[in-house]
């Protein structure tokens, strides 16, 4: 596959104790612009604001996050500092944002590496255990990458040449390491030469569909067409759409699907008018420790995100608001997901290893 | 029932030819300005632009244009002159906008009033005859304020005390020359002593509800909690949402219904949750000459409404964009009609003389 035109959303930068970079996602569309983490306190505000965003992107910003924390690791430090530094650095950034699995499974992996590594000091520099934990989060971002590319050539296929994909809020190379999960089967789609559009749900509250989709497709030479959230159901009533694919954070054991708030009522049209609703993610989303929806926890973001549109408030000022972040999609109305281990129903989840 | 503490949305002034105040609905919630409308041209841009909107608002306001369009007939005009300026006048004001029915009903009654007129003219004189239009005005004005109140009356035993009704859109008295049409069986029941919360969508792409039903609720002391429009399946799902009620614009004879776009997802949602799913609307609403929802012309605005937010530009600047102003809820999706003849089902329609 040839390299995508749109940039890295992350990338690790050695010297001088190591740098995450990120594409600052709340300045895009209007500009591209990376900023540089160096401490925990930075990724972990990057995080929270959504400069980064992205179930996948998030996982593979924290686990460098880890790396982040071990620059206040003193040269000579004992296994227990090492791993106490780990142990608070984990904690901190696991308090970020709630929903996501892979924030904590990427968090989790990195510990357990730390504990690994501290049987064998001190005999392990802190130099080398600060080395193999960045190789750690460095393999974490390249499986996501692969993943990505498993997801692209899974999902291909329920891209019909000539049809429409509806896509809600940004599951793409932004939300990821890689290509994707949503926009994967797209990207790759295009890439064997098919030929369609995708309506972009703009996503409200974050416009991460009109900011960041809209962006990134068009980049990459696909047709986009914005629309609101509530014309979903108009575009399928007259026959427009020939499925519906969205990314996920959190797939409980069940199929349960948390993903960005507005998924569920997508859903929920797409079963009334007969379309294909699919959840493409990687194996790390499937969260197999919670048995239905009802135990992911929903992030509730502030009311202000609501009331104001980039900063301009667009009703009465005191107005009351809810914002719950996500949503919980019920298994039954989940066609199939597209995961890295192929395409399968939300009953197969069991067969699947996870 | 006592006046509600919200504004007229128009009224006539009498005086050099006479005037028609709007209050600008495209400044709200920031600003309570009324425009001044003495000519046709003036209402025709008030109703493309929305300062005016909401069917039967814009009903009234068509009728009242019809006067206006009468300033510019000679005080000693022929039967014949004075029915071209009418249907000029009326075939000008229907270009307006394409999809509400209550439009082209003004209109018409207008029009019909000033050809039962003009056989009584020369005896009838330019003054009188403009003094009859006026009062035909009026009378369509004051038919909609007693519609709203019979709606109001219809429809308030759906709110539950203690429950919580979610609207899309703005079908309030901002909507009507009365207490409004979906909004009207909450203002009926709040000033009967009940208690209830409204949720209120505030659906883009002009956020009517964010911007002028989340206002004239807040003014009228009706507890309103803003959601975006993606939020709804969500509050369903978790039980907190007793009944959704919205407007219409116009409904054929077998229940097809269109209102602003977003309504029709409702619609599928509600169903979906087994949560009933009423539209309210005067009489005047139903066209009976359609048989079904695929006959109602949907307008399409500007594709800038989907990308820009107040002004600002919040995708890509040159990515497309569709925006259909309106939906068609099928009749089967529609637990009742919230009427001023009552409430019955889809199936009751044909029973009802309109």
């Amino acid at each position: 596959m040839t390299e995508l035109t749109i940039p890295r959303t992350l990338r690790w930068k050695s010297g001088s104790g190591g740098c995450l970079e990120l594409i600052d996602q709340r300045r895009l569309p209007g500009e591209l612009k990376y900023i540089q983490c160096t401490t925990c306190a930075e990724l972990f505000d990057a995080i929270v604001t959504l400069a980064v965003r992205g179930a996948p992107a998030i996982g593979v910003a924290a686990a460098f996050g880890v790396c982040l924390g071990l620059r206040t690791l003193a040269d000579n430090a004992s296994a227990t500092e090492a791993l106490e530094n780990i142990e608070q650095t984990c904690r901190y950034l696991a308090s970020s944002r709630p929903t996501a699995i892979n924030l904590f499974r990427a968090l989790e992996r990195m510990q357990k590496k730390a504990q690994q590594l501290s049987y064998t000091m001190p005999n392990l520099t802190t130099a080398s255990f600060k080395q193999a934990l960045l190789a750690e989060a460095q393999a974490i971002e390249r499986e996501d990458q692969d993943m990505c590319l498993a997801i692209g050539r899974c999902g291909q296929s329920l891209i019909p040449d000539g049809g429409a994909i509806l896509t809600h809020c940004n599951a793409g190379a932004l939300a990821t390491a890689g290509i994707g999960t949503a926009l994967a089967p797209m990207y790759t789609a295009h890439r064997a030469g098919k030929r369609f559009r995708v309506y972009v749900d703009e996503t409200r509250p974050l416009l991460q569909g009109a900011r960041l989709t809209a962006w990134e497709l068009t980049h990459a030479g696909i047709e986009a067409i914005l629309i609101c959230d509530n014309m979903a159901a108009s575009l399928m009533q007259k026959g427009q759409v020939s499925a519906v694919i969205t990314g996920a954070d959190r797939i409980a054991a069940n199929g349960d699907t948390a993903n960005k708030i507005g998924t569920l009522g997508l859903s929920i049209i797409a079963k009334f008018y007969d379309v294909g609703f699919y959840a493409a993610a990687p194996s790390t989303t499937f969260d197999m420790t919670i048995a239905s929806g009802d135990q992911i926890p929903i992030e509730q973001r502030s009311a202000d995100e609501v009331r104001l549109i980039q900063g301009v408030c667009v009703s009465p000022k005191e107005i009351a608001a809810v914002n719950p972040a996500f949503d919980v999609t019920p298994h039954e109305n989940i066609t199939a997901f597209i995961t890295d281990r192929g395409l399968f129903g939300p009953g197969e989840i069991g067969r699947q290893g996870l």
